[in-house]
C-alpha cells in the first residue's frame, strides 16, 4: 500500500470519485467511486474496485461481465479528492455494451448553429 | 438550452461532477462540480463555470487567471450523474501551474515490482 493513499480526502460517505481513462485510446470510459477498501483492492489486484452507492457493497468491474480493467496507473488531484485511474480496458465499459459510458451528447453549446432541433436526433442516437 | 439537460440525475447538493478532458490531447485535465446554473452558462457562453463547494458561489473557470476553456462538446454518461466536458484549454488547469490537476501518481498497484521505498520519491514530485 503506498503512503500517498493516507493523504487522500473521501468525503461524508466514505467515497472519492475516481475517473477511469484507458490508456491506449484515452477516452474517458467511466466515472465511479471508491471507498478506501475498494482503493485498497485495486492497488493490491491490479484490477479495478469500485463501491456501488445503490448496492451498497464493494464491485469488482467486469467480475461477471469478463470486462476486467487492468490499471497502469492511479493519479491523484490538486485537492486530493479525486482519482484517475488508467486502465487497459478488456471488453467495453459500459454496461449498455458501449466503449465508454460517456456517449451521450449534450446539445445546445453556444458555438453549434444548429442547436434547436437536435434534441429528437440526440434522444435518438442515445437509446441505441 | 438542449432539453437533454433536464434529464441528468444532481445530487442531493444540487450538483452533477464534471469530467474536463482536453479535446486534442485527451489529458484529463480536472474533476470540477456543475450546479444547474452552471451549467446553463457553460452551454450559454461556451466556457466552463462551476460551483465551488468551497466557496459556495459559481466559478467561471479561468476569470482570475486567463486560463479559460472553451467548451467544444459535453457529454453524460449512462445514468445520466456524470458529465464530461471537452474542452480547448487556454493556458493551464491546475492552480499550482501544472497542466492538469492529476499530477500526482499513486504507487503501490500490484504490477509494480518496486511499490516499497517510492513513496518519498513521488511525494517530493508532487509538490514541485
Amino acid at each position: 500500500m503506498s503512503c500517498e493513499v493516507n493523504n487522500l480526502k473521501f468525503n461524508a460517505d466514505g467515497l472519492i470519485p475516481a475517473i477511469v481513462q484507458d490508456v491506449r485510446s484515452k477516452e474517458v470510459l467511466m466515472l465511479a467511486y471508491m471507498n478506501a477498501e475498494s482503493l485498497h483492492k485495486t492497488l493490491e489486484t491490479g484490477e479495478t474496485w469500485f463501491y456501488s452507492r445503490s448496492r451498497q457493497e464493494l464491485w469488482h468491474k467486469g467480475a461477471t461481465s469478463g470486462n476486467i480493467q487492468k490499471v497502469k496507473e492511479v493519479f491523484y488531484d490538486c485537492d486530493a479528492d479525486a482519482l484517475l485511474v488508467m486502465v487497459e480496458q478488456q471488453g467495453v465499459a459500459c454496461h449498455t455494451g458501449e466503449k465508454t459510458c460517456f456517449h451521450n451528447r449534450v446539445d445546445g453549446i453556444k458555438e453549434n448553429q444548429d442547436v434547436q432541433g437536435n434534441c429528437s436526433q440526440v434522444r435518438n442516437q442515445t437509446t441505441d
